[in-house]
């Protein structure tokens, strides 16, 4: 069986407005050539569609579920309780609700903290993992370093991947310590 | 009786800073087809105002009173010693003063965990529940909910409510399962 | 209907290491004599019997729901997803596990703050509200408030409760300022 | 007119529980002989005390208040708001309640930082000042201060208190020298 | 001896950058017409000018010291333990190095929670109270209600003052509660 | 191959300070009968040996690395940047040193946020995920159910462990409900 | 030999992003005239470079190494484990992804706090030191005090520096106090 | 010139009850044989001492201050304002006052996040570092690897110190491997 035949992954997030910080584990799992699914499951709008989706998760064969959500962020720990499938949680800094109009500043009471707790401090027995605030890229990484246990010609992906950022901080270090670093930053930021 | 008659609740708030804040309180009320009176309770600057609005609250029969206040948000707190009904505060993220003019960034200290703080961890005895930091709108739903124990034909309101959410995030869902998370992304937010 | 007859609140708790906290509230409503049923029900262990009680709370016409949880306290959320039955949720100080034996120093990590945002920071549309941290009695209390809008006799029991601690603070305040604060510990604290 | 001759401050307090951390306050200004009346005074069992002690306040003639109030605070806070004395809030670390008898460990959730936020976090226009979490004693000695300005003979009982610390560090910090950090901690801590 | 001749209140900022914050603090004394001075001295920059403001205070008889101070916000405790005139604190919330251009957001790291607490957690003896964050207005009136003590005619003056506040709250509650929230939230912010 | 026959979980952690609290891991994984090897690495007192141990884990086949770490929390995201195996980091709750004698009262300055930020918050590319603090059960649990994936026979353990805690929780529950939340505290604490 | 003839510091940072708030400490020792190399060394992306690198260091005879780094900010703490030369940890505050295009506001979750717990929570054995978040510029000058004890010559420009900084703030405070703090911020912000 | 004829470090802390903590300075410097001078400098009951002990400091020829500090915890950065000799602070966790007698749990409001930040947080141009809370021997450490640069015999000595710990790891990490953890355990805490 080939991992890129079948969606392995199933992304799931709160809302639709988490979409955009969830991208980026699409957009890393694509660059692997990993299949995944991906839909809006939320714990509080459309409980009934939780145990649903972890019985479909099964059914699939989803061998990993990332799941995105924001302030209270129960989606991940509600679908890890229904599934032996491992989740892992993507703690999304929530922004408020604008106070005076479309160019208002919004911002998050808890810069996502509320939701990091949320996802990590289940209880004994049901556990979920998670990544850092908004860090959606790394769960996509972290999907892949499990998926490469069964599929070890991911790993040599991953490897290309690591060795591609190696190069490029490398690359960067020679020139800033040849320019020093203010002439640096002058012409990478001019 | 019916439930959109009279007044049956009370939104009360700290200051008409607070009023864009709590307009979604009043918006979901409205909603819902149930009415209610707003007005503006300082708990500093109009003390005696308190006890004043206490009794007229209970005088006019209001069953639920949604209090919204910032900083040290005493205001609901203050309200609840002083009568029986039941108090929903919603502690409210206040913006510092200005620094650098009218175009200034202007946030909070402590984004609204003072506030949030100041509301739930009254003394023993004369209890304030708390909504999230801001969210007015689920303070109103709160007060539908305790209306509907009395005002059965609220609950098919509330019902509607959420089928039409449970309805939209499904039909989300289904879009994104079919263009994938990259695709659905690029068409939501062009 | 009196209100004494039927149960008419329902406390749940994640976890019976939660019952001492969650105690709080059964003696304050067995004080106002309101009749009330009491359950365990895990979120993360027990996750299908969370839609199976709502349905249960609603056939037996609960009207308010108490329900306590420590760490990452989905419990409130999810209950209140599947009902239109007011729920109250306790945010419950988780312990850590032990670590050096029987009589070890073992104490919570983030004091709370992580269930009560768990609690309080729901999306729009499917509100809980929170009292403080291990606040049970708070939400007993609130619950017969909430009851008192439609049985006025509960009234007089709040009422009662309210002018008994009203004295009893007046009667130590008057010791006080008799004894002077430094002879009123003395003698208080002996 | 005398200092030491008629109450010039006003102690007051939440809950008789509070009357430990607020002794410190008593002492020191017994230290400097002077007179203090001291209250409990609860914002939410006995509110409408808050308006009547802060007229009994100015009539009395006290310069200053010192009100210590625990989790939501919101004592210091509402006396201000009442009355054109200054008030000097003092925030006091909560114990919450025990879990496992009479030996366990009981402690607080935020370490006052929510009352520390709840009394100085005043709307513009009601100030209060707050000293550090459970800092009676220096409530009493910043009161003092402020009463020096009238009595300037109290600045002399202020500036030995300060003689006799000053001398008290002096000493212990030639001993530390003389013996050298490790056997200053072995002599010291016995 | 009037207190409208010789400044009474020095105010003090540790850098010219929190001048604009402090001016709330010099303008509402000017509202009340008492006096003040107004100088930068800076706890790290100017260490030796502490103590000499510290006598030049007690010299030119100053009754209150106002003292702002971000980040490490050591000034207010500092001149505080050089002498015994009263010092109130304003912790200010600092803005970081910008780091992409003029354009670009620079906020706080802390809140100003850095400055709350170096400024109130001051060790028993030498205290130093504090305002909320950034509330420098809050520290002018305070000093106003300290001076009050001493110059009974000041206590009319803040009495307008909370008179002014008290109306322009009564007057926009009840054109809150004749428009209703979403009509008042309408006509002042459109 | 069976999942019992060689170690396929690498446990490691900074200290043999953390072996009590990683212990929950090693239970859990016996009770699987999941066979792993334990070692202590630490990131700061032995920093080659991270790369040693990164490459012997790879050869010894390792497929899941469960690391603990306290305070600043180094080794797993260390551990994960030399290895393309999955790591799992488990916060420790690091106790401050004792400050007055044996007996004494010694607790953490931070609660494990510091290992919990420590350890989620990997920048792109060298991913980490975290479960709550000090949950080294939870470590073990998802490490059993990555395994899962490929040794289909574990489902089935796992699948009883959730069992017998469900089991567990309504059995519990069912007592509490028939004794009444105040009897079942009585009988379940004497 | 003089210190300005090599490089005796080493600036290092995670990143390139870093760079720009880096450049502070790199200018102030160019004002210094104290030679120093700057690299990228990522903890993470090059994990074999850090060995690597604190051998360069020592062979080429740096005396301080300034680590700046955000997030996780491992890279100084794994320096200072693989060498012997004093390390200053500078932690930055790290911005999230974007989440709304171009113009979108980005902001950090911590504030930076996550970058100094994990710089100074060491355990001991490997001390790191931290600088304030984001004071690149006091890395700086901190380096340049510990090279003075060598090159007293260095301690004449610091004390230039110092005493510019000094006149400075009496320059600002003389006009303050002769403009009075209103008319000094229209001048200074106008 | 030797390090071990006169003292080239000075330890001062801001109060004795501060010494049980600053010990673990005293201790590593002695196994260094590093000689060092200690002293108690109270930043705010003896202030007048700062300057003084600065002045005797250069006159003494230190080279390095580290400088304990609890709650606000301004020693370090008014020592370092006085000096150009590097400063090294050491925040610590106070105590608060004791509640209910002599058996009673003291603990600290903010677990010494309060001095990191009042140590670190040092406007640009006047440095202080800090270790982590309580960390005195990280701070002791860090003070000889500054001398090292000077007095390269130290270099052996602290590699030593450093091997010893390696030495210890790598004993306490093969015994572990042997036995498994939960022997481990066992064994270590019979």
């Amino acid at each position: 069986m080939s991992y890129s035949k079948n969606a392995l992954i199933g992304i799931i997030m709160g809302s639709s407005s988490d979409s955009k910080t969830m991208k980026g584990a699409a957009e890393i799992l694509d660059t692997f050539n990993i299949k995944h699914e991906d839909q809006i499951i939320s714990a509080h709008r459309t409980p009934n569609r939780i145990e649903e989706y972890a019985k479909y998760a099964e059914k699939k064969g989803f061998k990993v579920i990332i799941a995105g959500a924001g302030g209270a962020a129960h989606l991940p720990g509600m679908i890890a309780s229904n599934t032996l499938i491992p989740v892992i949680g993507v703690p999304i800094m929530v922004y408020n609700d604008k106070r005076d109009g479309k160019n208002d500043l919004r911002f998050s009471s808890f810069g996502g903290l509320d939701s990091l707790l949320s996802i990590s401090e289940m209880p004994s027995g049901s556990p979920v993992v998670s990544v850092g605030v908004n860090k959606s890229i790394n769960a996509g990484i972290y999907a892949a370093k499990i998926l490469a246990n069964e599929f070890p010609e991911l790993k040599k992906k991953i490897s290309e991947y690591k060795h591609t950022q190696y190069n490029s901080v490398v690359k960067e270090s020679i020139e800033m310590k040849k320019l020093g670093l203010s002439k640096f930053v002058l012409k990478k930021f001019k």
